[in-house]
C-alpha cells in the first residue's frame, strides 16, 4: 500500500512511496500502524537495504502525527533471525575500514531512529528473534512474545562483541547488568519464560493471539493522550543518563507542557462528567 | 503535635508549628518520625497545600539530626489516591503556563525534598497507591506493602505524560526499563505480587502488621550507624548518573569520612567485646 | 607456581612472581585462570596486602593477553568473608584521614582494576560471601553461586555505610535500586535464592560442581572470540553513565574494529563451512 495515504495531510510528500522490504498498513482509522517484516522462508532476516529502509520508515514517523502508535511483528511464525549470513556477514568480512563503520552506524541509526519515533511501539515477538532483531525487539518500548519465543543477542556467534546497535548500554537497563553480562558474552537463547520474567517482555501470548494482542494494546495507547504518550518516550530516552535534580526539573517541564494541552482539560471534562475521554492530540 | 518538640535543640526555630495538612509524630525517644496522609474519607489525596507542606517538611528534616529514620504511611487503609482531581486538577486545567511551571517544579520539589532528607524513608504502602502517591512511594528509599496493595502511575489516565516528579527517570532504575515503560505509557495497576517480583516493593505484610514492621525496620536503622546510613543515602543519589570510575572514587571519599567517626570505633570495639555497638551520629 | 609461566611472551618481566596471599594457577593450555582466595580457617578474608596483591594482578592482566577467561573463588567451601576485622578493621580505626582515603582508594582500585582487566571474570561463589567479598562478586561480570551461598553487604554492621568500593552505584544496575537500598542500608544477607531470582547471580550449581561449571564457562568464552568479548567488557563499562545516542554510537566505533579481525572472517568461514570457528584474537 501507499505510504502517503498513511500519512495524508503532512507537508513531506510521501505520495508513490511503497515498502520494498516489509509489509506496512495502517490501522482502518489511520492511527495503528503495523510493520511486518515479510522474509518467511529465510525468518525474516534484514539485509543492507531493509535496515535502511526501516531507519528511513521510522525517521519519517516523527513527521507522522496521524500515526498513534507502532506494532512492529514478523511474517511466517518468527520476529526475525537478524542480519543475514550471505548477503551482510560475508560483504562486511571483506570491507575497509571506513565501509564497516558506516554499516555500524547505519544499523546504529535503526535503533536511534526507533528511539527518536514519537509513537510507541510494540514488538510482537514470536519464533526465533535473533541479532539484529533481538536489537529491534530491544528498541521497542514495549514488547510481547509467546512461550515459543527464543531471544538471542547472538553476536558473539559470529565472532563480534555483545556491543551491537546499543545492546551492552541499553539490555541491562532492561534485565540488569548481570542477566545483560551473560546473554551478551554467551550469545545464548533467553527463553521466553526467562524473558518474561527478568522484565524483557512485558506478557506472553499464544501465538495465535500475539498479534492481536499487540494491536489491542497498540490500539489503547492510540485511544488514549497519545502527545501525552510522545512526551513519556521522550523523557524515557532524555533522561536516561541525567542526574536526580535534573531528571525531576526535565519533567516539570515535560509535565506543564501536557497540561497546557485540551487533551488534559478534556480528560478532566470527561472524568467529572464519568464518560470516556476523546483524546485529539492537542 | 508540635514541630518543636519532635526538632527540638535545633537553631531553626520550628517553636508553633503543627502540621495542617497530615499527622505527624515522633516516637518516644525522638528518633522515628511517622508522617502520616490524613484525608481517608478521600483515600489520602495530595492538594496544593499538603504538597507544599510535605515538601517543606522534608527540606527541614536536613537540619533535624535527632531524626534517624521516617515511615510514610496513610490513614484508613490507603496510601495515597494521589492530587486530588477537583482541588489540583481541575484548577490546573485552567492555569497559565507560568503557573503550571510552577506547579510541576513543586511536585518535583517534593520528590527532591525526599530523596535530599538524609533520613532513609520507608514507605508502608496499603491499599490504593496512586498517581503523586505512587510517586512518593517510588521517592522512598524502602517500601513495604500489603498482599491488597494496588499501585498506578495513572497520570496517562487524566491525559498526561508518564513523565511526573521524576518517573520516567526513576522507576526504571528500581523495575527495569520494560516494565516502567509499560506502567507508564498504560496507567495500569501494578499488583502487590508484580510489585514485589519486580522489586518495587521489599516485602509484603498483612494490613494489620504493616505499619508495625515499617516501624520496626525504621528502628533498625535508627539503631545502626545512622550517620553512615544519610551517607549511604546521599550516595544512592549521588552516583545516579556517574561512570564507573567516578563512582568508585566518589565512594573512596564518602567511606573515608564514615570511617573517621566514632561510630566506626565503637562498632569495631563491640565487635571485638562481642557486645551490641550503640551509635551516636559522631 | 610463576606468574611468568602464565605470562609468558609479555615484555613485562613476571619472571620470579609467585602470589602470597592467594593461589592462582592457570589451565594446560594457559588461557583459563583460576585465583583461588586462601585463608581457609578465616574464611578467606581479605587484608592490606592480599587487597594491594589482588589490585596488582588484576591490574597486570591488561597485558596479559593469552589469557582469555578468570574464574575467582575461595578455598574450603567458602568464597570471602571480607575484610578482616583485626587485621583491617582495627587498624583502619586509628589510621589519619589520609591514610583512610589511601585505603578506600586502594579497595577501590581493586573494583577499577576488575572491571578494567579486558578478560571476563566468573566469580564462584559458595558458603560466606560478605563485605569486601561480596564487592569481588559484584564487580566481576558473571556469577555463579551455591544454593547455601550466603552474600552481605554488611558495611553497616561495623559502623560504615554502604557506600562501599562502588556498591551504591553499581548493585543498583544489577538487583534494582529498592533491593540494593535494602541490602545496603540493612547489610542483611541476601540468600542464594534471591540472589538468583533478582539477577545478582547467573545460576546455583551445588556445591561439588560449581568449580569445574565455572571452568565450563570460563572455557567456552576462553574458546570464543575471545578479542571480542574483551570489547564487550569494555562497552558494559564505558557505556554505563553515557546517554543513548552517544552509547550507539560508540557501539558502532566498538563493533567495526571486531569487523575488522581475522576472528570475524574465520567464524563466518566456518559458519559458510559448517564446521566450528577456530578464534586467535587477531
Amino acid at each position: 500500500m501507499e505510504r502517503s495515504t498513511i500519512m495524508q495531510g503532512h507537508k513531506k510528500p510521501f505520495a508513490g512511496y511503497k515498502a520494498e522490504h516489509f509489509l506496512f498498513e495502517a490501522s482502518e482509522d489511520g492511527q495503528v500502524l503495523t510493520i511486518r517484516l515479510n522474509r518467511p522462508e529465510k525468518k525474516n532476516p534484514l539485509t543492507f537495504d531493509s535496515y535502511a529502509e526501516l531507519r528511513d520508515l521510522f525517521r519519517d514517523l516523527v513527521y507522522a502525527s496521524d500515526i498513534r502508535a507502532i506494532v512492529l511483528t514478523g511474517v511466517g511464525g518468527n520476529f526475525s533471525s537478524g542480519g543475514d549470513v550471505f548477503e551482510i556477514i560475508e560483504p562486511l568480512t571483506r570491507m575497509t575500514m571506513p565501509d564497516l563503520l558506516a554499516f555500524t552506524r547505519m544499523t546504529g541509526d535503526l535503533v536511534k531512529a526507533m528511539r527518536r519515533c514519537p509513537q510507541p511501539i510494540i514488538a510482537a515477538v514470536d519464533g526465533i528473534c535473533a541479532g539484529a532483531g533481538a536489537i529491534m525487539a530491544m528498541a521497542s518500548d514495549l514488547r510481547l512474545a509467546t512461550p515459543q519465543t527464543k531471544t538471542a543477542f547472538l553476536f558473539t556467534r559470529v565472532g563480534l562483541a555483545g556491543a551491537d546497535m546499543g545492546a551492552c548500554g541499553i539490555l541491562p537497563r532492561i534485565i540488569g547488568q548481570g542477566r545483560a553480562s551473560e546473554l551478551l558474552f554467551t550469545g545464548r537463547v533467553m527463553t521466553a519464560e526467562e524473558g518474561s520474567s527478568w522484565g524483557f517482555y512485558n506478557a506472553l501470548h499464544a501465538s495465535e493471539q500475539l498479534e492481536a494482542e499487540a494491536v489491542k494494546l497498540a490500539r489503547s495507547l492510540a485511544e488514549g493522550p497519545y502527545f501525552a504518550h510522545t512526551m513519556t518516550k521522550t523523557m524515557l530516552n532524555q533522561e536516561w543518563a541525567m542526574g536526580l535534580e535534573e531528571l525531576i526539573e526535565s519533567e516539570a517541564q515535560a509535565q506543564a507542557i501536557c497540561m497546557a494541552t485540551q487533551d488534559f482539560r478534556r480528560a478532566f471534562e470527561a472524568f467529572a462528567e464519568k464518560r470516556r475521554p476523546e483524546f485529539k492530540g492537542d
